[in-house]
């Protein structure tokens, strides 16, 4: 099979390395904007970072959970305004998101709302970005995609450039340690959710391949023991391992079916992005069964394909995760919308091609 | 664990895709140097290429097996001459680790002589270089190390820099369809030697053991077919793969124990160096045995580290490969030399410490 790789993002990973920061920037020239939610600034660790890193000069923290064009737009000014040459990025996927659109968006005269689902050309031009996660699951540190929201037309979409890669994912597992249990269960199982549909996308690869076994068998042996042990150090740093290790999975294969699902799940129901995913994975493992998701299975340890899914059904279970949409009482006119928004590019990505009777039949089942 | 990680070599792999070299080039400014081997030129290869890419403007062969700090100098001298601005290195280990020492040392002031083993600086700027494997084994298409020899001094080392990771990996299976028997055996197995190396190395890391469980399982499965079917592109194709990826998972936490050996039996005795390393590998395999090296070996499809070293010993059977030192009527005091020899900084990589004791039980289990 022919595939390419690329994976420019220079890695450092382990507990307690933030505190190696103040090294890592002196590749950097001049002043630095520090990109962190408000989270950050109440538990101190924005102050550290201060403290720490004088080449900080200024912070930018008003960053929604799905994080809006007019933020980005704010962040910009900023960064025009004090003459910023790099940014840090503290924080979960919405932070990281937006320091990777203004990074680069910086550079352009254009508003940040023209680029969203518009496939204009991105400036050249880019700021170096340190992206330092705050939870295990996004793997953004190590991806092209930034996804942004415009609430005023209602509009979500992910934007994809090769100057979207951070320069140093800065990977510190002590930093998760505060994450609340239920965003650990959702982030993990997004994790789970990414190595597996990385591996069977039509655009999979043997490198990422065998980087999705790795963080597939992680977060099947750990992410249950983090869910019930949330300062388990050892646990959370296996979490953050598989959460990177994802990252690397599916950067370049993409997510399929489990992902196009769960844009109208989350949009109309409210229902997190990682349980949403995680709500159909197990399906779509059965309507996706083949040889090759069997080896998959096996490397990650199960006999079949119908032990893993029972696996995955377990670990919803014991991690309070949504099984069906049974509370929502989803009409036949909302069950017909649900199908219709679940046309996401994503479900091209995936091995089998998902009819609508094949989605109808599958939400049928969880209401 | 603490790790870092850092590739950014772009990876272009396929069957045929040689002919997507004009597009790759298309990246890069003014005149190129086609480096290559004779062998390039006498099958016509070199021809298609400057047929089909007129920025290459002239070509460099005066290459040896082992090649040597005269002939990096005499290739510089044409790279000034010429006004390159860009490499292509068509060929197996020492023409790809030619060129990576002369798009750096092209730009000095200093003999090449003088940085082998001495730890000078190199410069910091660099010409581009794509580099074309044309056998499987080497992996150095994505690693930042170079072999050098100076025969005047009797001395062979690397020289490793950041400098020397090639922009371009063009990586295409049926350049290898020509390789020798023998050599596609060597090659192979050193290929295994670095996944099993870069696995038990001290300096292993997750996202490498991956890569080397996912190489390893291809060389085991599909080496000893290339091998008696050197035209089932089948089978090339995946050894391609193993190597490629054998060379990723190896590239950061370097060889050990059987590399070091592998090098006064190459420099004294003639043993070519895939066949070197393989002679050691599965004695220290059982040197190394630990938990961590047990999971290697299920993960790759074995019961237990006994058995992996089993198929190993008859594998190097099956391919006509040397199994002892017996026809070199070694000596007392040539073996005190082989212990001695052997003490490569390689050996400090092992995860267990190789006493003088252990490599002459070892030499001694061969003769």
């Amino acid at each position: 099979m022919n595939f390419d790789y690329v994976q420019p993002v220079k890695i450092h990973f382990g507990k307690g390395r933030l505190q190696e920061l103040p090294k890592v920037l002196t590749d950097f020239q001049g002043q630095g904007l520090l990109i962190c939610s408000k989270r950050s600034i109440k538990n101190g660790l924005a102050a550290r970072l201060f403290q720490e890193n004088p080449q900080l000069i200024a912070t930018f923290t008003d960053i929604s959970e799905n994080p809006d064009v007019t933020e980005a737009q704010e962040c910009i000014r900023l960064i025009q305004e004090k003459e910023i040459s790099f940014i840090v990025a503290l924080g979960g996927g919405s932070v990281i998101d937006l320091a990777k659109v203004c990074g680069t968006l910086c550079f352009s005269e254009e508003e940040v709302a023209a680029y969203l689902g518009s496939g204009i050309a991105l400036p050249t031009q880019r700021l170096p970005l340190i992206a330092i996660p705050t939870t295990s699951g996004t793997g953004t540190e190590v991806t092209a995609a930034a996804v942004l929201t415009n609430r005023e037309l209602g509009k979500k979409s992910p934007i994809v450039s090769d100057n979207f890669y951070p320069d140093i994912a800065l990977v510190d597992p002590e930093l998760t340690l505060s994450v609340p249990k239920q965003v650990t269960a959702n982030t993990g199982m997004d994790a789970l959710c990414q190595a597996i549909e990385g591996y069977w996308s039509k655009g999979n690869q043997p490198i990422c391949d065998a980087l999705a076994i790795h963080a597939a068998r992680l977060i099947f042996e750990h992410l249950v023991t983090t869910y019930h042990e949330p300062h388990n150090l050892e646990a959370r740093e296996k979490m953050s391992e598989a959460s990177l290790i994802a990252g690397l999975a599916f950067a370049l294969p993409k997510t399929t079916s489990s992902h196009a699902c769960s844009y109208p799940l989350t949009n109309i129901y409210g229902i997190p992005h990682g349980e949403a995913c995680t709500l159909t994975i197990d399906y779509f493992a059965k309507v996706n069964a083949s040889e090759r998701l069997l080896d998959f299975a096996q490397k990650v340890g199960f006999e079949s394909i119908d032990a893993m899914c029972e696996k995955i059904y377990d670990m919803k279970v014991a991690m309070n995760m949504r099984i069906d949409l049974k509370d929502f009482a989803i009409s036949e006119s909302q069950l017909a919308d649900l199908v219709c928004l679940s046309h996401h590019p994503n479900l091209l990505n995936n091995p089998v091609e998902i009819t609508d009777e094949i989605l109808e039949t599958m939400y049928r089942s969880f209401i």
